[in-house]
């Protein structure tokens, strides 16, 4: 380890709480990218950001505008051109998030507590995020760091992404680099580290199933209308097989199979019936049963309903035939399916199984491509490096089950290898009510991204 | 016609707007009894009413209450003891309304328009019991009535009547009448006036999944966890056969037949297919093909969702397995099915379907005796007579699809016959947006019970 990177270190010991602080700060902002009425505040958690950024010495951050909620840049190139560059990549959005859904303390602010940070965002991205600026900070405190650092943070990326694509397209010298990190993974066991080398993607689908004009009185009409309810009731059903395999044709066309040595790859960080019991929470596993646990989510394209909606939801009876009905589902994807094909799978089938008794409406929310890293590149190794390091474990290479839609894009239109050193728990309840992050795992990390740097810089070019 | 009754419907006619007036300051009243934030609203409706019914001359007219919302009560004892007494039976709370589930007006904002008056409950049933309260006026402003009258108006009716029973049996003597004589059901058009000699009863339960303790990531997370809504899909999917019919063991078990000479009654008010679709704006017909639409829709069971609920319903893409599922159903009933005994049924089916990945719990909500009168009783034919005189049209004796609970327990517990006059239109869009009430309807109304309480008068004793 060089001597700067263990000045660097040694800063991020000394100032540790300060930076937990700073979090909170940052945690704050209910910077939700899905409803249009919070727009302001994603507005501020970006301008602090900038803020911030400029005064670490990143002179010209700035909060750049797109054709949605923008994007923090800020870029530190004080190691000069003969050094490699690295491109940092998060988002400071996050999910909803609210008292009732189950929340022991308001989401919005943030508190400490056995060893924990619960807020939402503390680890889906914030948290995570703030390790690559708090390690970048520890170096330019300290010296400067070993390789240029650019910071692309973006505020959309809980809804899939659709402005970044056109920026980085826009900005493709501004953005330029020799690797791109992105932290927004994590891990089964804080001894376990991982670097995730695919994602699934995705397609997003609103269902609309109209009947009657308007709610009809139940006892009035009740048993000569098709239930908008029921109709989709019967639609959603038929998009499963008996084995809970999909049933849309051509849905698993373009799946990669998984190889023996990718299986026997997963297999190690496999994941038990108990343990997925213990943290989910469910009575039983369900799912296809050709599969292990762990490829089931993470290796294998899965359907799943995240919500549903008719009717009289409020409290007492209210005796009513809806008018319609309404569902979002959204599909996991692995290579090679391609999102658009798939919604269009979805679309087709759904309207040929659609009873003539009702209208049905197949919108597309959302898509993201899946991505596949080689993990033999020597960024993915210099990763490893890092980890065992600034860690103390090995890291093992894994496949993440969740969607980052851009990594695909920037994979290919940087043309730079983009190395996933995830710093979550896979029990931080990211998207869930009481999302937290560990303190240790904040430390450790911007220890490690510290280290990694150091490992970048001395890769040959 | 008496004298009496053509003075009556003298000064009927000549406070004929004044009375309109009067129902739209009834109207302004959200008394939702559904929803405990509005028992205020109950309340200051029954006073109004009460104080509405001491101005006419009911004396002793006052809110009484029960162990849930109050009862309206007041008498009239002017004819005698030689005269019969009539026992009017009205509701005067309302089920939910909001612009946004597409009102056109504010729904406690009355309105009248094209000789319709527009509000929530203008049909059901603040309309109708005015009807009686404005029949009753016209006879006290002009002499008096030629029988006694009881006026008893409830407040629980759209929460199926939970207190009523027992406030009845608390209450036998003061309600102690000859007939009683309800009027919230309905017929086809202004010029065939029914008579409900039947209505359907009901069991309402809901249906709550549990999966996960949480809402999951679906991309950590999915592929091995049965998604609650799914799960509820496929639950509700299973309650029903191929043929549109209750697939529950033992629904249909006590359900009396119909007989021939009833099939043909009710084909008198057969409905079209076209006329269905027009009034209710679906696009098809949907149900059992071994009855004809009016059969379906009024004498025989149902099971409907009213409402469905799962995950995130709001703006935007969130990528959640929920962590529960839920449902509301009703099954309108027909003699001489039990509501608790298909509760049982319901319940266990529902529970011997869930699959292991999930909990199910199954509440009762509210239940319903369905109610068959005899048409040949002479209050019944007077009923028919005074449709004759005060309509200018015979009525047809047909089957309420609907459910008013309180009927089959009015029948036994006062022994006296139930006559369902119903003063409403199919069309009239009770428990929908945009319910509204015909003025001529509201006026002929009147007329015809004025005449219904002189054609009881001549009753031989």
């Amino acid at each position: 380890m060089s001597s700067s990177s263990e000045k660097a270190r040694q800063y991020s010991h000394e100032h540790a709480e300060r930076f937990r602080y700073e979090l909170h700060e940052l945690l704050r902002f209910p910077s939700l990218s899905g409803d249009p009425a919070y727009a302001g505040e994603v507005q501020r958690a970006a301008q602090w950001l900038a803020a911030h950024l400029q005064a670490l010495g990143l002179k010209d951050a700035s909060v750049m505008p797109t054709a949605g909620l923008p994007v923090v840049y800020g870029e530190w190139l004080g190691a000069g051109p003969g050094k490699p560059t690295v491109l940092v990549y998060g988002h400071y959005d996050v999910v909803p998030a609210a008292m009732e859904d189950g929340w022991d303390t308001p989401p919005f602010e943030p508190v400490e507590k056995d060893g924990k940070i619960y807020a939402r965002g503390a680890t889906d991205n914030k948290g995570q995020l703030f390790i690559h600026v708090k390690a970048l900070e520890s170096y330019l405190e300290t010296g400067g760091a070993p390789v240029n650092v650019k910071i692309l943070l973006e505020g959309e990326e809980e809804i899939s992404s659709p402005n970044l694509t056109p920026f980085i397209k826009a900005n493709l010298d501004l953005l330029k680099a020799d690797v791109c990190v992105i932290s927004d993974t994590s891990m089964r066991t804080i001894e376990e580290p991982a670097i995730t080398h695919s994602l699934r993607g995705m397609t997003y689908i609103e269902i609309e199933v109209d009947g009657p004009k308007e709610d009809l009185h139940s006892g009035l009409w009740g048993g000569a209308a098709h239930n908008p309810a029921l109709a989709l009731v019967e639609i959603v059903q038929k998009l499963y097989n008996p084995d809970n395999t999909i049933a849309v044709p051509g849905f698993y066309d373009d799946v990669v199979p998984l190889k023996p040595e990718e299986r026997a790859m997963l297999a190690k960080v496999g994941l038990s019936e108990e343990q997925y019991k213990a943290v989910t929470g469910v009575p039983a596993l369900w799912g296809d049963a050709n599969y292990s646990i762990r490829e089931r989510i993470s290796a294998r394209p899965t359907l799943d309903v995240n919500g549903m909606w008719s009717g009289w939801t409020g409290p007492g009876p209210k005796t009513i035939i809806p008018a319609r009905a309404s569902a979002k589902l959204s599909s996991r994807l692995v290579g090679n399916q391609d999102p658009v094909k798939i919604f269009e799978l979805l679309k087709k089938y759904i309207e040929s199984i659609t009873p003539p008794t009702v209208k049905v409406k197949v919108s597309l929310l959302t898509t993201g491509l899946p991505a596949l890293i080689p993990f033999d590149l020597p960024e993915m190794q210099a990763a490893a490096r890092a980890y065992e390091k600034g860690w103390g474990h090995p890291p093992v290479f894994t496949r993440g089950g969740g969607s980052i839609p851009i990594v695909a894009d920037i994979a290919s239109l940087l043309k730079a290898p983009v190395v996933m050193m995830g710093y979550g728990l896979d029990s931080d309840g990211l998207h869930s009510p009481n999302e937290h992050y560990s303190i240790e795992m904040f430390h450790r990390g911007i220890e490690t991204a510290i280290v990694y740097l150091d490992e970048l810089a001395q890769l040959p070019r």
